[in-house]
């Protein structure tokens, strides 16, 4: 059909009208991830998320049929940017629902949300004393009864303000030593670092640099990357920024990522864009701070398991194959240059703990952060991303577990979720049984729904008698109920101006249904082994990317989290960078992050028998057993 | 003169043949170094010295006029390298006593002397734990109910075999591991060094490798270099090698390269002429033992200070300006690739600690060697190189000093002085008050004299009555004494079948005598200073590049040590590389190595009034008092 197999051919994409060449045969999604262009795609171009789509505007391509297109599409020239090869020079259009708003992010969120969580528990807790620091020495210079040598007489100087048995020089630094003292008429800013026991001498600059010195910390998501930029001088956040984790060309999460790299020998690739993702976090900030990347002197980072391995191009592939082992847990400090994240070329890169290859360093930061490792009484830590993560228990101990929850309440795999971003509907309330209220982020007209909107409109469907317990949308002459292309859906939001829909489908609610369920049952693994009851339980921190705002009462209406006193519930949003930021901040914090994650005992739920009953108990709206949520039955009347 | 200045000339040397293209205008002498021929130098080119005589053949050059060379030189075409400027392609012979033998080499005696030394001082004191050393590490692979992470369970394998409180690894290492630990089934060969407080793993291989790890141990003279391999899995020291510095191009004593470093920015260049060396060394003695570079995991130097900075390129420009301060006295342990040592990627670079700018690691190894610093009773340790430095002290205190005694002893700045090597006269006796016997290094014709030999001159001339306590020949009408072309001289050995004579001028005596003096003045200022008497001595080390042999009484009778009883006099080789080795099997060594580097007080001779009294004094044979030399009263009738 091509005369001319190795051609090579211009892609244009629309609206950004960013060209890319590549050799004729190659996918549209392939093209957009050579284009930096982002395409949402579940099934990391497995051709059956049915998420990539774009329009063809003019050119030759090859598409394979797909049922995931309606007709209507096909005729508007609709396909699947994985399932269709570039034949000639092309010009796509992306269509909106693509171009996510990076603006709106979560970190503003997040700042209230911590600063109101540490005034309750982090206050005066750990003293500053950062990984990396500046400090600033002076030094007698040397005279012929005091000949000691540049180097120790730098060491002795340290020793005198800090405690420091043992200390490493780097050989650069070494070679330079002789000079910078010299010039710096032997007052020098000396930055030193901890590697594990030993304190490096990281780099000496002249006294005058002594109060220059940044770092960054990062929540490693498999969904979004955030960042915060430290002045170690003050501890002081001083700016934030976010961005969607480019690794999703590759699939919506990391099991799928994992094959994909396998399949492809793709984890140079995988790591490059990881890296990319940190690396322009750093430069944004940096840029907006007028702070020169030199002066940044470490990174910190947090993540689930997989990002960690991804980012420092550790195998990652053992992690989905059982017996589930990590490559490395507590991984080593390294130098920052060594994984390509751009800072000060002698920069360190530090990485909280992990307990297991789906307990990763983002949990123990949320142990950390919680402070529920120092109670007396028993709480509950949720995070609810990709995975759901729980862990249980005090300052006696601590188990945890991963539910295989699915990424639904991060908006992924739901027809109109989205992640929390401008247009996201994050709010949503039935107001008489009937009429449908929602707020959106930004405040504009709605595009998508987000976690915590998904998780009122699952409640407020219930709530309101729209779905019954088993989740399914009943047949009660609403016409907002419609059979859709995606089957049977509850109509939220009226296109309107050019404005899609927004619907609820069935396939929807059965997939957040799963979740919660997920998450619960898993809850009650953990409460059931360490036989926890209902009313041991004094807190429960609910942590992930749901958006600025979440009802967290609702996560009880649906049966996710278990039926506690409202006061029990806590929403602590991003506790993965709050939990990194404080171990960049404090040696004893990192070391208490190290004795958590060591201290914490791994359920394995793939190899347990009872889980399959609890989740399958769980999959009803709140559960099959109402016992179990004696506040929910004054909400509405039982069926 | 010359049409085209920009021009190419090669340069040919006989009898070696090796050719060398150079600019015209360049120096024979730098040509000669570029070809990477060994020309003598004192002086560094500087013109003063008179040793880098070559023969021209064949071609156009310029020299300038020199009083160093006689009308028969010039007649001959015999020129000074560093003052001739190649101008056409040219033939140049290179006389035989530039062309040192480097196949006799000193380590056959030093083994042979430090065999004798160690069974009375070395064995079972310290434990084989060094620093380098391969585990055989197996692990029970993961588990579902197992699942620790690669790297912590890697970590827990080893704290099963040693204590290692503090541990790090590489990046690369880290990555590979999850890998390697698979391929080799959990039964891993680790190589493990220690740096500083900290244990790192420096590779991981299958457990089949566990028995292949090898070091070098080397000895960084200023005018030789000598390296030993040693299988870290036995302890045995498998093979040694040594050649000339090859820094010697840029002058003889490191003062003098320090300041061609700094006047000609070839700080670089002269770094590589040692690197050079060293993995020379280490590839010569790799391929006799079919050693895989790659299996030679570490390498300990030890040496004078400004070596130690010119190896790592650390800045010496300081050792030579007062204060007199180095850049580094306990050097960390640093990777061997980053200075271009070559040995496997990761393997690491150790060097023992010094004291002071003179007073350098190969010290530090001697009092380590010697264990005068475990004694009760006092000793004395002085070791003749380029300078002669002393230490003095027993188990509770350690003083020493260096003098600037000029390597006249190593055989440098004396008419027919050479190092100890083939052809050398090392001993020397006169009989019957007239006939001189000698011996050479090899048996053959002698060629020169080595620092054994030249000290058996001293002592005889003066035992015989040839030269008067001052040092003056004296004219008794001995044939043998003539006035020659460097001025008064003393004929050892006849010219004979084209054999140059061997003779001593009163310019080499009143050099001899100087570093004696310099020494001996050293020793009484430490003794004077710490308030030692004579009879507290109780031995004498003498450590140095004589050669094989030395009569160490004679050392006395020219009052070059104090006049103890010859049961006290020891001579012990080369203590440098004897105590880069015990470091390097031994941790709880280098450890002693520090703390004695620590606990030795240096006295500074150069800013010591005293000094220049005891060096005046001192110039007499034995001294101008002889109240200080009663044993040597005994030995031939006073004048």
């Amino acid at each position: 059909m091509d005369d001319n197999k190795n051609k090579e051919c211009t892609v244009q994409f629309e609206p950004s009208g960013i060209k890319v060449k590549v050799p004729s045969g190659t996918t549209l999604l392939e093209a957009a991830h050579r284009a930096g262009i982002y395409l949402s795609s579940i099934c990391g171009g497995d051709g059956y998320c049915g998420k990539c789509k774009v329009i063809i505007n003019e050119g030759r391509s090859q598409s394979r049929p797909s049922p995931l297109l309606t007709p209507e599409e096909i005729r508007g020239n609709i396909v699947l940017a994985c399932q269709t090869k570039v034949l000639s020079d092309l010009t796509v259009t992306v269509p909106k629902s693509h171009s996510l708003d990076t603006s709106q992010v979560l970190m503003d969120a997040d700042t209230h949300i911590l600063s109101r969580l540490n005034k309750q528990t982090q206050e005066g807790l750990f003293e500053y004393d950062p990984l990396v620091r500046k400090l600033c020495v002076e030094m007698s210079p040397p005279t012929v009864l005091d000949h000691t040598a540049d180097h120790e007489r730098l060491y002795a100087a340290i020793r005198r303000q800090i405690d420091a048995p043992i200390m490493q020089t780097g050989f650069r630094v070494l070679q330079k030593l002789t000079n910078v003292l010299r010039e710096a008429n032997y007052k020098a800013a000396v930055t030193i670092g901890q590697r594990g026991g030993t304190t490096e001498v990281i780099q000496v600059e002249p006294g005058r640099r002594c109060k220059t010195n940044y770092a960054v910390a990062v929540d490693l998501g498999t969904t979004t990357v955030v960042a915060h930029l430290i002045d170690l001088t003050t501890a002081k956040t001083i700016d934030a920024e976010s961005t969607y984790n480019s690794q999703m060309n590759f699939g919506e999460d990391y099991i799928r990522r994992i094959i994909y790299a396998e399949q492809t020998d793709a984890f140079d690739q995988l790591q490059e864009c990881l890296v990319d993702d940190v690396n322009d976090l750093i430069m944004t900030m940096a840029v907006r701070q007028k702070v020169d990347l030199e002066d940044i002197t470490a990174v910190i980072c947090a993540g689930n398991t997989a990002m960690v391995h991804f980012l420092l191009n550790l195998d990652p592939t053992r992690i989905r194959r059982e017996p589930y082992v990590a490559s490395v847990g507590f991984v080593p400090p390294i130098r920052a240059a060594e994984t390509g994240v751009q800072i000060n070329k002698r920069g360190l890169l530090y990485c909280l703990p992990s307990v297991a290859a789906y307990i990763g360093s983002d949990i123990v930061a949320g142990v950390l952060t919680t402070r529920i490792y120092t109670k007396e009484k028993l709480s509950i830590f949720v995070d609810i991303g990709t995975n759901g993560e729980i862990v249980l228990g005090n300052e006696d101990w601590l188990v945890c577990s991963s539910s295989s929850a699915g990424p639904a309440f991060e908006g992924s795999g739901i027809k109109c979720g989205m992640r929390a971003g401008a247009g996201a509907i994050e709010s949503l309330n039935i107001v008489n049984g009937d009429e449908i209220r929602f707020k959106t982020i930004g405040g504009g007209h709605p595009i998508g729904i987000c976690g915590s909107g998904l998780l009122d409109t699952l409640s407020e469907l219930f709530v309101n008698d729209i779905i019954d317990r088993t989740g399914h949308l009943k047949a009660n002459g609403d016409s907002r109920l419609t059979e859709g292309e995606d089957g049977l859906q509850f109509q939220l939001v009226e296109p309107r101006n050019g404005h899609q829909e927004i619907a609820i489908t069935q396939a929807d609610i059965n997939n957040l249904i799963r979740s919660k369920a997920g998450v619960f049952a898993a809850i009650r693994i953990l409460m059931n082994s360490t036989q926890t009851k209902l009313e041991d339980i004094d807190a429960i921190y609910i942590a992930g990317g749901f958006g600025n705002f979440l009802n967290v009462q609702r996560a009880v209406t649906i049966g996710m989290l278990p039926d506690v006193p409202r006061t029990k519930l806590q929403f602590v949003g991003n506790t993965s960078i709050a939990g990194a930021k404080t171990s960049l901040c404090s040696q004893k914090a990192l070391e208490t992050a190290e004795r958590i994650a060591e201290s914490m005992t791994y359920f394995d739920l793939m190899g347990n028998p009872d889980y399959m009953d609890e989740f399958i108990k769980a999959k009803f709206l709140p559960h099959t057993d109402l016992s179990l949520f004696p506040s929910e039955r004054n909400l509405k009347p039982q069926a």
